[in-house]
């Protein structure tokens, strides 16, 4: 009988993942997933290495076609440039089943033999919150592995979602030919972090009056630095895929050129770091809550002995001494 | 000329709504909406005096037909019994035109001469958290100047709506017949929260698999002490509104009998607390991050001596000896 393997360290499978080790990869990519310390520690580890890749954000409506789409650009890079490409596919609105996912990944199959590229799925474990945290800690892993290029498909358009897509380096925003799909990209809050626009399925009705509305909508919320640009795709037969790829690299070219990628890339990592604060926050504020004061709390507001508002101020009082005394001295 | 009316205090404009003035509950209901100082000392007066109205949320996808049917369940109210009744109309998904809630109250407007009916929009001023918590308050502000019965109306379905909705007494979730509805509000967690379930335009085809498809989720995921009635209205004509208001009857009867009532407001009024502190911590943090200390965050984030987890604690500590040092000594 073999003697069971001892766990590898956080740090022993960063090292083997830096070395090539797929399965290392696989499995620290589990441990951003699930956050804590663990999490944490690789946090420092991979934010110092990391800089060096880039990546694509696709984000749109379900049924856009995003999914073909990013599947389409990674077979086009895969046969005229030798570049690795990772992909992250990820889905904030199915905690459990994973199913849509899972569906849309058979496009993906095709490139599953190939040892430059590399897929993972990444579903909420917890709340959703912790899911868009987990996403950037995520290419950062895979940039301090050596991916110089990372692919980011979420699904759904939801405020996670666009707060995913947006922590990437360049945003694909896909729409649809039709009346009112434009419209609600706008609504959604998708036009705003777009760097790419793409009319996806432009083989059917409708494409020049959405490319309308949408070169009216960029105008007026647009930049005067980037105007983002419109490509119109049918992903399935790769029309427009050679265009999109270029639309991504002059994107990149003007970020470098004017300096703006470093500028931005730490703008993220301070949102990155807010939002960490801001879930520890929430977090202790649950607990104290759930706690043994919370049967307390219950019947003085139930008594009207003391009204929300009195109750908010006691919890902030509660969890900020708490979390003060935690993190130490007043620093000098 | 008349020398210009001192502006009232909020005690005497609430002093004055207590007593009927409908402009100075419409006044109040402003300060409610803009919080602050104001609205903090309005929750004050408000939390004690209320408690005896009773609150019912409308919500379900747009152009389910809820404000319909909200319109005419108030209509149906007015004609067999002498309730007063109040009306707020939610739509976080407007900041800006509140077009949608225009256009939907053009259907309340039979009612705006009915003096024992009082209707109010609440769209988002600022951020769509503060509408979530400004909700509850202003049906309790209606509570304590008397309004016995308020009806609160969601538009859309994202998770502000839902968390709206779910502060009232009695949730009724509106969905239509046809292949996959009851599954797009299961999704969107509004099956959890219903405490009866309407399936309106119930003269459209696909009425009973979607009365099926209800059953078997609540059956699902329900409670045993209360199963959500499935109610069959078509609004327009009236047909359905008698049963719908028989199960939100039953449902309130339910809560009374079992002592539910007051529990379920105390608990919600915590959740108030809750959304109230860790709105104000984010709001600490905003500031942090805006602050002048910031540009040094930024600087250390860029030059990697400090990753985004270090620069979370930095901010951690910073807020909670702020906010701990203005919430006073330990209490003992």
């Amino acid at each position: 009988m073999k003697p069971p393997r001892p766990r590898a360290s956080t740090a022993e499978l960063f090292q083997a993942a830096v070395a090539g080790d797929r399965g290392a990869l696989a499995r620290l990519l589990s441990v951003v997933e699930r956050g804590g310390d663990s999490g944490r520690e690789l946090a420092g580890l991979t934010f110092r290495r990391a800089g060096t890749a880039y990546s694509i954000g696709f984000t749109g409506a379900p049924g856009s076609g995003k999914s073909t789409l990013a599947s389409a650009v990674l077979a086009g890079l895969r046969e005229r440039h030798d570049t690795p490409v990772a992909v992250l596919a990820v889905d904030p609105s199915s905690p459990v089943t994973g199913g849509a996912i899972l569906g849309d990944r058979v496009r993906m199959q095709e490139h599953a033999l190939d040892d430059a590229v590399f897929i993972r799925s990444m579903a909420t474990r917890g709340h959703l919150g912790g899911l868009a945290a987990a996403v950037p800690e995520a290419v950062r892993l895979l940039d301090a592995t050596g991916w110089p290029l990372v692919i980011v498909e979420t699904v759904g358009v939801g405020q996670v979602e666009v707060e995913i897509a947006a922590t990437c380096d360049t945003v694909v925003v896909v729409v649809n030919p039709g009346w009112g799909d434009a419209v609600q990209a706008n609504k959604a809050g998708l036009l705003e972090i777009a760097d790419v626009l793409v009319i996806n399925k432009a083989d059917r009705p409708g494409v020049q009056e959405t490319a309308r509305d949408l070169r009216l909508m960029v105008q007026l919320s647009g930049t005067l630095e980037w105007t983002p640009p419109i490509v119109k795709t049918v992903a399935p037969t790769g029309e427009g895929i050679a265009e999109l790829w270029d639309a991504i690299s002059s994107h990149r070219r003007h970020l470098e050129v004017h300096g703006v990628l470093q500028v931005r890339r730490a703008e993220r990592a301070r949102d990155e770091a807010l939002r960490i604060a801001k879930r520890r926050f929430d977090a202790a504020l649950d607990a104290a809550v759930a706690g043994a004061a919370s049967a307390g709390l219950l019947t003085a507001l139930r008594e009207k002995r003391m009204d929300p508002e009195q109750a908010a101020a006691r919890l902030v009082g509660e969890v900020s001494r708490e979390l003060g005394a935690e993190s130490g001295p007043v620093p000098t």
